[in-house]
């Protein structure tokens, strides 16, 4: 077996954030993967999401709407790419659903669980077609808001 | 269970050739997914293949370089996205392998293979992201040039 093509790991190109967290994989996994999850974690208060749809599948949609907090909505439609069980999710805006090219692709999400004693180690890899798409995502908040809302996804992932 | 995503079919937007071929399935699948009987039917004669790669797996590699008769190099570099033996395989240029997204998609590959007697119903169906997409990909020859290269296919298939 060759390396995962995820090894494809490139410094100049992908954004990580990587942390262990006291819960286990398969809450995690849980709050990744259900929608009335989702919509309590990822955004960063006082971001909300108002909408999420996911057909878990290679192929089906990753959708959310977030709201700013004045109101306004910035949808965000994606693809499913892979899914491994409490191990490791897969998707990107690069692809609408039914594997169709997108208009305006930015990137590939991976998120990537491995049990670490009663918790996990949690990385989530952005992926990018350029060093500008990185940078543009980095000056975006990428660390500080992934970050947060790790944050929120383990407080909720305590209570479930 | 839901559809499969590839019924997303939206004829405004993708390009298919459906054929029944008197090949089995598994020699179909074989032509489409080993690089050496990629390389004898893959590029519409007097076309050729220089070269192949193909990592069979979500997120692998599928890359071809073809030749013109004056021998200019045409290198093609995609990822593969869904592989079900004998049945279907999906990639895209929109993606690189790791499933990075790519500077300039184009369009997702889907080739679906189904028993009919002891042959093929072979769908290949090219998706794209807009009309123009489309259009483009139809007056570069999509119809003709797919058409021949299945003609070859079936031919070595034959051989096999």
């Amino acid at each position: 077996m060759t390396p995962s093509p995820l090894a494809l790991y490139d410094p100049t190109l992908d954004l990580v954030l990587e942390r262990v967290v006291d819960v286990a994989p398969r809450l995690v996994w849980a709050a990744w993967t259900t929608p009335e999850l989702i919509m309590k974690w990822f955004a960063p208060a006082p971001w909300t999401v108002s909408e999420c749809e996911i057909d878990l599948r290679p192929g089906g949609a990753f959708r959310t709407v977030m709201r700013s907090p004045e109101g306004d909505a910035y949808p965000n439609s994606g693809c499913i790419l892979e899914v491994v069980p409490e191990q490791r999710l897969v998707f990107t805006d690069a692809l609408l659903p039914g594997f169709r090219p997108a208009a305006e692709p930015f990137f590939t999400a991976a998120v990537m669980l491995t049990p670490e004693g009663a918790g996990t180690r949690y990385v989530a890899r952005a992926i990018h077609s350029d060093p500008a798409g990185r940078a543009k995502h980095e000056a975006m908040g990428f660390h500080e808001g992934w970050g947060i809302c790790l944050d929120q996804l383990v407080a909720l992932a305590r209570t479930l």
